[in-house]
């Protein structure tokens, strides 16, 4: 049987990430071993397909990590339809990006509140939820999340689909009382599954 | 802390899905407790939206469970956005669906192998991969996969993105060995993450 190891544990380079200012891989090609706040400074206009080689990296729509976010696990991209998922508005634009440091799948941990503010119901996870109702949790939405360990990723709908917020122990205190603090594009509380995010 | 147990714990009745001919749980309304071979049958012209109230089902675009294919774990599916994910080709189309009967989140095993036929580098998982090349496996593609138990969602792109694969310990023997078996919208070998799917 192939024994697989992780790219970390084969090398001890940095995370790494090349992007290409055309879809599938082609045209003018930068590679980046840190964040990068504004790819317009890089001499490219918009990021149109991609290869992660080590690490995991958060990309945003807009420069200065704003806008909508994209979890970035190791492997190729080659439109934006490929890191984007099924999201509300379709612009097709990534502007900056960084690594992701805290992600650490193994240790990851999070408590989820009913209600904003820390309040109602909690529940303590540490593994992935395709469903969430189908664990038990009553509706379609989470008040608050407090990242104890590693980094989560969140998505509106069930089956990792819809907006994607990135929540990290190392950002915030790890404490996101309101989905006004999951990030500019999330309009509404609704949360129906969630995963560790794979270093 | 809150306790939290599945709908499956909680009650003994069966699957349920109920559909909608309009976005937003709006319009005709029906509650199915098994498969349905073509939507049309019961006066409905469309699929657009859904709310999976108990165990999980895999929607099609056509009739008799043909084309594109959309795992739906419980919850609640708004549009065909939310269901879809990102793929190649935008249709808004889901004409069919059934249970997923061999599901099986905790006992799920399933061996991949390099090249067709089941023959080349394999490798026996029983987790979920967001990135198979994060955890070390050579390149974008999977020549071939035996189900042994449960049942499993592919993906074309890392995270969970792009064209969803179902695959089942207790349909085509659980063997799939080539991507021609996969589904008619499979154009490819690739796969760039995976997850067992949950009950």
């Amino acid at each position: 049987m192939y024994k697989l190891r992780s790219c970390k544990q084969m090398h001890s380079h940095s995370d790494r990430i090349t992007i290409y200012d055309q879809e599938n891989f082609q045209g003018k090609r930068l590679e980046f071993t840190s964040a990068c706040q504004n790819i317009m400074e890089c001499g490219v206009n918009n990021i149109c397909s991609l290869k992660v080689e080590c690490g995991v990296w958060a990309g945003y729509e807009h420069s200065s990590f704003c806008g909508q976010q994209f979890v970035l696990e190791r492997g190729e991209y080659p439109h934006w339809e490929s890191w984007s998922g099924s999201n509300a508005y379709h612009i097709e634009r990534m502007m900056s990006f960084r690594p992701i440091c805290s992600a650490n799948h193994k240790e990851s941990k999070m408590v989820l509140f009913e209600k904003e503010n820390f309040i109602g119901r909690q529940w303590e996870i540490n593994d992935d939820y395709p469903s969430l109702q189908a664990m038990g949790w009553g509706n379609n939405e989470i008040g608050s999340m407090q990242v104890q360990s590693g980094a989560w990723v969140c998505y509106q709908f069930p089956g990792y689909r819809g907006y994607q917020y990135i929540m990290e122990c190392d950002r915030h205190g790890g404490e996101y009382k309101h989905y006004r603090e999951w990030g500019s594009h999330a309009q509404s509380f609704q949360v129906q599954s969630l995963r560790r995010i794979q270093q």
